[in-house]
């Protein structure tokens, strides 16, 4: 499917996968810290930590010689899905966090407790789903975006 | 589990439930297009649509009383997915996208396509990864957050 949307989902469209790259993002790199946090079993842990190097999300460190060791960090792929992982705990915290969000965020810069904003590159204003609308792109195919008649938006 | 990205997954972790509110925000909002779009079986698709549908990500709106027909159409907390959509897709668009973006989105009030840049609540700054901490916030659990030492990010 020509859609970036389901490119994403192939490479993290699994629970486990998203979750680990949360928790890498919180600053966890063993295999046992992962195991501990997440209680997966090492069999699954062990697939999904594959699955995220051999898809440059995740990289192996060595870290340890003498019995030979290594830690798994995120690659700047794998750095760059903390836009999806922030949108997701966005979501969690406004829409299934009762007791108040779990984990809050807090920017170095100007040291406050924040969220974050999504601006459009152009002019700055803020985003939602109803100040945009979805065009067909360079990389668009007849089977993709164009299937089905999306002009019934007036209906 | 206590995390707001967890309670995400919950709901929309899920390949096919992605993809159908994708699909929603392009303007789909029928069984038979949803069904042709994605290529799914249509029991599968019912279980999807009625997974959000229970939970409050869609709501199933009469258009025809004969016969009886209705069509499925985002909810508040439905759009509010936005964000997480967007962010995959920029991401997919980034990596995973070699003939270009499919998909572009064009911001109505400026007239652009653009892409969505998040930034700081606060001060405005443009964010990343690096720019942020990560801190327990009021829906803190014993066994989620603290439950790794974290302090290992300086070795």
């Amino acid at each position: 499917m020509t859609c970036s949307v389901a490119q994403c989902l192939d490479v993290v469209g699994e629970w486990w996968s998203l979750l680990i790259v949360r928790d890498a993002f919180l600053g966890v790199t063993r295999f046992d810290d992962f195991q501990a946090r997440l209680g997966i079993s090492r069999n699954i842990l062990t697939q999904r930590l594959n699955h995220l190097v051999d898809n440059d999300v995740l990289k192996r460190v060595a870290y340890c010689d003498h019995p030979p060791r290594s830690e798994y960090r995120l690659t700047a792929k794998g750095r760059d899905l903390w836009h999806v992982v922030m949108a997701m705990r966005q979501w969690g915290d406004r829409w299934a966090a009762p007791g108040g969000p779990p984990v809050q965020t807090k920017h170095t810069a100007c040291g406050h407790v924040i969220t974050a904003v999504l601006v459009c590159s152009h002019c700055g204003e803020t985003l939602d789903a109803r100040a945009v609308t979805a065009i067909p792109g360079p990389g668009a195919s007849e089977d993709g975006f164009d299937r089905t008649p999306l002009a019934r938006s007036g209906t």
